[in-house]
């Protein structure tokens, strides 16, 4: 494990559901918590629609620019599951058959059962890795270091612990939030003197409403423990000397 | 109004929170139905962290690509709010005091309460045009083709109807979901074969468990009711034909 290096991933959400505005995605999240606790940063989501050259164009800008990049949506067995092709065309791979995803899906149905239309699930890049799927038996895969999901989040989650080993990530990254009763502008100098004087710490500030009454959660990111605390102390300064009320804080 | 012209849009949620997991992009969705029905297609969606070559990378590349990109997030009164600055130097513009922005919150806060941390809100790009916000005051802008919305998703809502007259759509898009009690693998051929002869209508396949069941739902979008309807049915006929339980269709 490379543990002082700062590690970033992409995430491409593939599907016209997100786009239209039918589907809220939560695949994001899922995936940007579970890559903050194995030292892996998202630099940048791209939410795009399924077709091929927008697919293979996003892979491969994406893939140079970040150490990881993970995509979601596009591999069941219907005619608008185009991911596994398009990834085959962003590395010039051939898309065939997978040996080894065709005897799982033969073993994970009944006989008679793992028909045309399922077995368009293994066709995949040439050798790639597969990630195994402990909910509905289709593999996801992976080509040099991009990493192929469903888009059903569910089925997504599930398969993320798979994943684990063929990532490497940087320190974890720690989050610490304090919630406050105020108003941004009312802290908005003082914060802005904390984030200046601790610049490996990234300090964001965000309004909320909650049931009828304003705050804001100040939350500090930094893969440095004791700098958070730093920053925190900082914090608890002038919130202090402004008499402001700590609603929470973890 | 271009009734016959296809529009299209970009979104660009700024905000390390989205990135981080921690917070649940949900703008998006109320962004993507309220343009479609408009006319206007949400062709891509890019969510960037609050660093400021990174905005105005992004906004440049999108405002070129598109007829419209909405910008959500940062233009609040602390030290991360940066999207109108950004925007300022995308444009090659002055960042200043907006006069009538200035005027609207003088007269919305109590006397005294319009601060320093306040004033902050009414900096944006020279002669920016102003996106009014019935919720709490501080408005949004518009430079050219860039209309910058906040983050807080009940403000954000609250703004969309003022930007009605400031964007021309085509056709409305319409959206027509078959919900029926089978897999994929089930329809796959047949839908392809639907597709194909459909070019016009976009056929989402999207399988669901509800209640511990199975089912897919179709999607069919199109700006042409009488193309979903043929549409339609000719997926009724093999539905039919393979005793295929409708659930619902809307």
């Amino acid at each position: 494990m490379i543990k002082n290096k700062k590690v970033n991933a992409a995430i491409i959400i593939i599907g016209n559901e997100i786009l239209s505005g039918r589907t809220q995605d939560t695949n994001t999240g899922t995936i940007a918590l579970w890559l903050n606790s194995i030292g892996v940063k998202v630099q940048e989501v791209r939410v795009i629609p399924d077709i091929e050259k927008t697919i293979i164009d996003t892979v491969n800008i994406l893939r140079k620019a970040n150490d990881y990049v993970f995509t979601t949506g596009g591999i069941g067995p219907t005619h608008d599951d185009i991911t596994a092709e398009s990834i085959s065309k962003a590395f010039f791979l051939d898309y065939e058959i997978h040996k080894e995803a065709f005897k799982i899906l033969e073993a994970y149905y009944k006989p008679g059962e793992f028909n045309k239309g399922r077995q368009k699930m293994v066709w995949m890049p040439k050798d790639a890795k597969l990630i195994l799927n402990p909910t509905s038996g289709a593999p996801g895969f992976s080509v040099n270091n991009v990493f192929c999901l469903p888009g059903v989040p569910s089925i997504l989650k599930s398969m993320l612990g798979g994943l684990k080993n063929m990532i490497s990530g940087g320190k974890p990254i720690i989050s610490y939030a304090i919630n406050l009763r105020t108003v941004e502008s009312e802290i908005s100098k003082p914060l802005t003197f904390v984030q200046e004087n601790n610049k490996e710490v990234e300090i964001g500030s965000y309004p909320f409403f909650r049931a009828g009454k304003v705050g804001v959660s100040i939350v500090l990111r930094s893969d440095n423990k004791s700098k958070i605390e730093v920053c925190n102390s900082q914090i608890l300064e002038f919130v202090d000397q402004k008499k402001i009320e700590i609603i929470e804080s973890s």
